[in-house]
């Protein structure tokens, strides 16, 4: 191995054993079995799986392989940044902030151009403005709004979510699948319904 | 939605309910902090990151996309299958036996074409014959190896594995990728010096 390649490697295996921590990130919700939160790094690979089983429900045309890799590194800047909960305003306003400075600091570590290009994925998803961000934001989404759905909604309750709350953070759905955003709208309705979500 | 788009639907989202007690499988390696044992779903996780990252290693052309997926879907069987410890031999024995009736089991949830489809990953990634196998394998050995490295080597001290086991163990990197298996030697050679691994 050249002394270039062995730099280059140590790199990249710095990055990879620095991103561990993302399965020490909690997420607000819980596993479907109710019997602890949810990390990061296991919710990353849910959605991946997510995408290539529901990927046929796309709208658009759209490239599974960049959606996947958009999916595994787009919430790597919580290692620094933490996990922002969807419904709380205060960790909102200044989360794109901590992030900037979380994926400056994280991806630096990598060679340059591997991440930059790491970091144009986790961009390209924040933007939703591509049509693979769309979808990968549709599967972002949906994947928590199962586990809501079979977890007698907990976080829901626990937070006192509205049906206008709740339809509002799904929204993306709509913008990158019909089918999937009518799955949605149904659920909501009955969630509603059954008072897991405040009318 | 039609009726079949509704079923089709509601097969896969039983799917991925189920799947998320990966989360719940425990392998025997620690996270690099040393504070508890990884599960198998962010162990999948972070392997199809090392994928992206490593990729330019694989000593043929190979597919990334076709790596990450099957990387993805590969530890699934664990499910119903538990993890076999790579140096228990008694665990090994009747483990491909568990996992083909766990695969019979896990994969008929989904619709039938899309089954077939996910399980062809999982035989391709253990037959380890295509070019695309035998790089995600790379991958599922080169993690383990740099986190117990990291660890202070808490799975091979409390195991007693010897140089030669792990030599054995990792061989399949030689298979995949020159470079990698380069590093991978020096490493096996300094923790014997070291006396993590057993001469």
């Amino acid at each position: 191995m050249t002394t270039s390649t062995s730099i280059r490697l140590s790199k990249q295996i710095d990055f990879l054993l620095e991103i561990d921590s993302l399965k020490n990130v909690l997420r607000q919700n819980l596993l479907v079995d109710g019997s602890r939160r949810e990390n990061t790094a296991e919710h990353s690979w849910h959605i991946a799986v997510l995408a290539i089983i529901l990927h046929e429900y796309s709208d658009t045309e759209t490239n599974l392989s960049r959606i996947i890799k958009m999916l595994l590194v787009h919430d790597l800047v919580e290692i620094y940044a933490g996990d922002s909960f969807a419904h709380d305003e205060s960790q909102l306003a200044d989360q794109r902030e901590r992030e900037l400075e979380a994926a400056d600091k994280l991806f630096s570590i990598l060679p340059e151009e591997q991440g930059k290009d790491l970091r144009a994925y986790w961009e390209e998803f924040d933007a939703r403005k591509t049509a693979d961000a769309k979808f990968a934001n549709v599967v972002d989404r949906v994947l928590p709004f199962l586990q809501n759905l079979h977890t007698a909604s907990g976080s829901w309750k626990k937070h006192s979510i509205t049906r206008e709350q709740e339809i509002k953070r799904m929204y993306p759905v709509a913008e990158g699948s019909k089918t999937l955003w009518e799955f949605v709208s149904q659920q909501i309705d009955k969630a509603t319904e059954d008072g897991l979500l405040k009318a």
